[in-house]
Parts: C-alpha cells; sequence; structure tokens
C-alpha cells in the first residue's frame, strides 16, 4: 500500500476493537461466562417511548431524512442551550451550541479549529484513547500531564508543559478512564491557567449525566468572557442510550463555532436527523428516567468500589461515572495480563497500557473496568474471579 | 477567540450556507416563485417502503440503536462489496469496504490516511468544494488541475504538477461541479499516471447512479493490484435520497482499511445504524424505483442541456449527474452575479467562483446549475428567467 501518512500509521489500532480480538476462540464455559467491563456503552436499547419517536418521525416527517442545517437542528441547539444554561447557572445562547455526530466528532473540530501539525495540546493522563489518536493523526503534538495518586491532574504541574505553541487544555470530567470527578475548583483553576495564557480549555463531559455530586460540576458558564476559553463538550449517547445514532453537542464561542461550520460541513454536512430527533425527545421527556438510571450507575459504582476495595492484592484508585481504574499485584504489564484474564477468568478489561504514552510504566500497572453495564451480582462475581486469578 | 488554527481560518465557509443567506429578506412573488438550483440534495423523503423498514428496525431491533462495528455493519459491506463487483466486473471483498458517515467523510478518511501537512494532492478545477475545505484545514497543498475546455483534466497536464510531495490525485465522476462524465480511457490514463508514481488515484463516484452511459465507467477494478492504487467513494444520499441520515462508503486495500478504521473510531465510532439499515433495504429493493430515478434526471439533464444551449447569449460547457457548467454573457465576476440572481430573476445558482482557486479568472465566468430537482417546467422557466436577464 502505498502512499501513506506516517501520522496516522504512528498512532494506534482502536483498542476496544482490538480488546474484541482477545474474545475469539475462547470457550466461556456455562458456569463462568463472560464478564465484560471493555466498553463504555449501553447495552440495552432506548426506552420504547424514544424508539417510538424516532420511528414516528421515519413514517411521518419528510424532512427525517433531509439534510439539516450544518451546526445542528434549531430546536435541539435551543434545548442544550437552555439545560446547561439551567444547570451551570450560566447563560449559553443556541448559537454557541453546535450538535455533532457523536462526541468524538465534537472533540476533533474543537481540536481542528485550535491547532495545527507542531502545535500542542495538554493531556491529562490516562488519556481517552480517540482523543490521543485524533491527535496523533493531525500531527499535533501530545504534552502528557501526568494526574497525581488521586488521579487528578495538578495545575502547577501543567503550568510547566506551556509553551509557544501551546493551544489548548484537555480535561475529562467525570474522567474516562479513570472515573475521577474533578471539583469545581480543580476545573477553576485550570480555566485560569489556559484564560491566563491565552490557551482554550476544553471541557468533555461525556459522563455528566452520571456524576455523583448535585448541582452544577463547575462555574465556568457563569463568568464573564468564558466562551474565549470554554469550549464544553457532551454527549447524548451515554444518556439516552442513543450510541448507534451518533449524536453530541459542543458549547462554544459563536466566532469559533464559524470555524466550527466549515469543519463539519466538511466531515459531516449535518448529524443525522433521526440522531437528533432522538435526542431532543430523550431531553424533553427521559428527564425522571434519566434520574433513575443515574442512581442505578451510582449504585454499581459504590458496588464497585466496595468489592474491589476488599480485595487484599487489588487496589483502587479511584472510581466515577461507568469507571474503575485499579492497580494490580502482578509482576507483568498489564497489556500481557489483559488478554489472560480473558482466557484465564472469563473477565474483559482494557489494560492501562492502552490510556498512557509508551513511556509512562504506570499503565502496565493499571486497568480500567467499566462496570456500568455489570449488575450488583456481576460486580461480587467479578470481585472474586480477581481475587483468585493468579498471573 | 484564541486560539485560531490558521489552517481552518484560512478555508472559506460553507458555500450552501453562504448561497441560502441571499436569500434573506427577498420576497419572491407567486408569479415568480423561486427556482433553487444551488444544492445537490433531493428534496423528497425516500420511498413509503424505505421508511417503514427504518421505522420498523428503530421499534423492533435494539441493535438498530447501539454501537456497531467501527467499518460498517457486515451485510451492508457485503452487499457494497458484490454491487462494485458485479457493476465493475472486478473482485471487491467486503473487506476492501468502509462505510462512512456520507461520502464527506470518505473522502476526509482517505487523505488522512494518504497525506499531512505540507504533502500534495493534484485537484481538478473547477473542484467540489469540501475536497479543498478538508485539504485546506489540513495544511495539505492542493495542486489544482484547470480542466480543458471539455471540462475534462488532461492527465499530461497532471502529470507536470507531480512533485516528492505529491500523495494523490483525486476524480470526481460524474462530475461536481461540471457535470462531465470522465471517460473510461481517460479514467485509465490516471489511473496508470498514478501507478507510475506511486501515487493513490481517489475516484468519487456520488452521481454513479445517474450517470447516462450503460455499463461500467471504468476498468480499474479488474486489474491486478487495483487497490495499491484505487480509493473509490461511494454515497447513499442521491440514490435513495438518504441525506438526513449520513451513510457513504469507501473502496481500498484492505490494508488502508487497518488505516481508515482508525480515523472512523475516532472521528465517528461507527455510522448510524439506521441510515446503515435504509441503506442496505434500498440496495435489495429499490433497483427498479432507481433505474426511474435515474431516467427521470436523464430526462431532465437531457431538458436543461437543450433549454441552455437554446440560450443566444449563455454557454453550457457541460452538463451530467445533477449538474450543469454554464458561462454567462456578463461582465461581472459570478461572485457578484449570483446574489443579483436571485434578487432578480429569483434563481439561486452557485457561483463558479466557489469552485477554483482565486487566482482563476474562470470561476468568475460560470456558474453551477443543479437542474437535478427541478421538473422541466421548472427547467423552461429558468432559461426563459437567464434568457431576459440584464445584468
Amino acid at each position: 500500500m502505498h502512499p501513506v501518512n506516517p501520522n496516522i500509521t504512528r498512532t494506534f489500532a482502536p483498542p476496544v476493537m482490538e480488546a474484541r480480538r482477545w474474545l475469539q476462540g475462547v470457550d466461556f464455559p456455562p458456569d463462568r461466562p463472560l464478564i465484560n467491563v471493555s466498553q463504555a456503552a449501553p447495552v440495552e436499547p432506548p426506552p420504547d417511548g424514544l424508539r417510538r419517536a424516532i420511528a414516528e418521525a421515519a413514517l411521518e416527517r419528510p424532512e427525517a431524512h433531509l439534510y439539516g442545517p450544518v451546526l445542528g437542528n434549531t430546536e435541539l441547539r435551543e434545548a442544550v442551550a437552555a439545560e446547561f444554561s439551567g444547570a451551570y447557572g450560566g447563560a449559553v445562547r443556541p448559537e454557541q451550541v453546535a450538535i455533532t455526530q457523536g462526541c468524538n466528532q465534537a472533540f476533533c473540530a474543537a481540536i481542528s479549529t485550535l491547532a495545527g501539525a507542531g502545535d500542542e495540546i495538554i493531556l491529562p493522563t490516562p488519556w481517552y484513547f480517540n482523543h490521543k489518536m485524533w491527535l496523533d493523526m493531525q500531527g499535533v503534538v501530545t504534552r502528557p500531564l501526568v494526574c497525581e495518586e488521586d488521579m487528578l491532574p495538578d495545575p502547577d504541574r501543567a503550568a510547566k508543559l506551556i509553551t509557544p505553541r501551546s493551544r489548548a487544555i484537555v480535561l475529562v470530567t467525570p474522567n474516562n478512564p479513570s472515573g475521577a470527578e474533578y471539583p469545581a475548583e480543580l476545573v477553576a483553576a485550570f480555566f485560569e491557567l489556559a484564560q491566563r495564557h491565552g490557551l482554550a480549555l476544553i471541557l468533555d463531559e461525556t459522563y455528566r449525566d452520571f456524576d455523583s455530586r448535585t448541582g452544577p460540576p463547575h462555574d465556568l458558564l457563569t463568568r464573564p468572557d468564558w466562551d474565549e476559553t470554554v469550549i464544553q463538550l457532551y454527549s447524548f449517547s451515554k444518556a439516552y442510550r442513543l450510541t448507534g445514532h451518533r449524536v453530541g453537542a459542543m458549547i462554544a464561542s459563536q466566532a469559533r463555532m464559524a470555524e466550527i461550520e466549515k469543519f463539519l460541513d466538511t466531515v459531516a454536512i449535518s448529524t443525522s436527523q433521526l440522531g437528533q430527533i432522538g435526542a431532543l425527545w430523550g431531553m424533553r421527556n427521559l428527564r425522571g428516567w434519566l434520574a433513575g438510571e443515574r442512581d442505578e450507575i451510582l449504585a454499581r459504582r459504590a458496588a464497585s468500589v466496595e468489592a474491589i476495595s476488599g480485595l487484599p492484592a487489588w487496589r483502587l484508585k479511584s472510581a466515577g461515572a461507568y469507571f474503575a481504574w485499579i492497580e494490580h499485584p502482578f509482576d507483568i504489564s498489564s497489556a500481557d495480563l489483559a488478554p489472560r484474564m480473558v482466557a484465564e477468568i472469563g473477565v474483559l478489561a482494557l489494560p492501562g497500557t492502552m490510556f498512557v504514552p509508551g513511556t509512562d510504566s504506570s499503565g502496565a500497572r493499571h486497568l480500567r473496568i467499566a462496570f456500568a453495564n455489570v449488575n450488583r451480582v456481576g460486580i461480587a462475581e467479578l470481585a472474586e474471579r480477581l481475587d483468585n486469578f493468579v498471573a
């Protein structure tokens, strides 16, 4: 095959697809089925009402099959603006909202308006791998910001990474992969750091609906000129189980939206109409249902924390949203351990090596556990299998 | 707003959105309604059967709401492989097919596997503007290949543009914006040129279903090692009126698919499940209906050719698929003429300046007429308005 862009060959293969390949040829006996804690995605479809809303639109609304506006349907942009204004105590206008084909695409769009090849982005580690992959593909330099023992990034350490080529700092909260919920004061400290240096602060809040805290998770949207600095990202996929429809959102200044529009026009043209219709229906009708979903995830989190904390050899580093970040007790790399766990104890989890640079030895010692799809019985069983595992 | 990537500010705003703004504040009297020949998109929804298939999937198939494989659903990849193998007399395997969120995204993915900032792509002009925008955003250098008077690109002229940084030649056939159908021998000559220089040949066949010719439009897929050179792109949007669902496809080597998978995982994760279900249903059930659609488009093309050729002052340069490329008789730039046409004769067409570099004066003399959405009465009316227009 010729020619190839070295920026894309240099980055790694999709981790979730790679992990799925470890399942090939492995038999899971009926009394010890696979416990899959690898992917952060709902496994059930959305509630009946939402499915009916989508089906009715497909049958009755011609525009559900045709191009929409590049930046998203007006009603959905208005709903997102209202939701974020209300929840964060700020004033987000619909013109400051874009709808994207999923939240990954929102990140790609944001970066594309900020940084070109050779520019630098500060990315806390462990990172969300698709973020790293996009930066690699773009020839953008990732400056890893190693999280502290509590899995929180330190603004002072971040400050030391800033150079004339720096363009943005990325925070994911609640975090993927660690689950850590970043305190409002910490987010504010990063905002001030970014503002002081003329950088953007990208806040990926894909998992905000499962934050254990009540009230706004930060106060940035209440600050004057917040949109000179903040780019906030959101996903409808987790809250409303719409992963197969690809709908995300981003909030940024109207000036930046003109640049975002170029990116989306070129990469997407517009976001799936049925997905947007589903997302809007969800926002309008599933608030109570979503509160119940959150309660269930928080209960699974509590069960995971209790179960894993009780294991003498393993160590829970952090947990939140869909994830726990755990340290294993063996003298081998997680990259080798994870496929062995599939074969030997029927547990599929992603190794920490997928979330850090090759030069960072912490990846070898950790695993990400996406507990959200495992009920309390399954979590107890998972803990037991880990406890009995000898690698 | 700070910071910004100069690559994205440097490229132009989405032309279709800009043209839509010319309509603001303009009244169109009932006896002279707007004739909109600006966008290349169906304005009617898909046939009932397809809409029902999508609605039923939304109601009855849980997986229609969940993530699918990054490179697309197996059944759809198989159907595309079978269709292209049959229609082009080659042997395309499902592993050589990827499904994308529309054909624009297929182009972006293809380029991302080929070229980084500073690399060069040869793009015939007039170009499809989203192609140019993506190259700009990526910092990839566009080498414009000016089409000849017959609106066909010349391989010898292309050869002179090749440098050590060249990575690919892009052909769109039937062409957007000119409508020109590239002869098989011409496509073959470009293939041989690309092969000889180790470049990729990207063939965008978004409009293949409306090609006036019967039989395969080129023989490239029958050649040994075609997939070392060819990347073929396709869209389901036009054939099955699925623009609002965002489904496209690409064909390339399996080795390149591993790189494409990285791009799609990061930008898309997967393509809309309902869109893929609709596309597959269309391929399986709408072959006869699509033949009728093609007949109608070809009839509109014939009517457009006849009507515009009959205008003494205007000149038809080429026509095909959804488009005619015409030369206007006035001593002003099409960039100024197009908004005036909206206000003065109620015709919205895109100016040639949107399809060429600013340094190419041919853009100022031409307009793109997307006649596909105008019936024969409307085409006659369009011609009459052009004929009576004094700018």
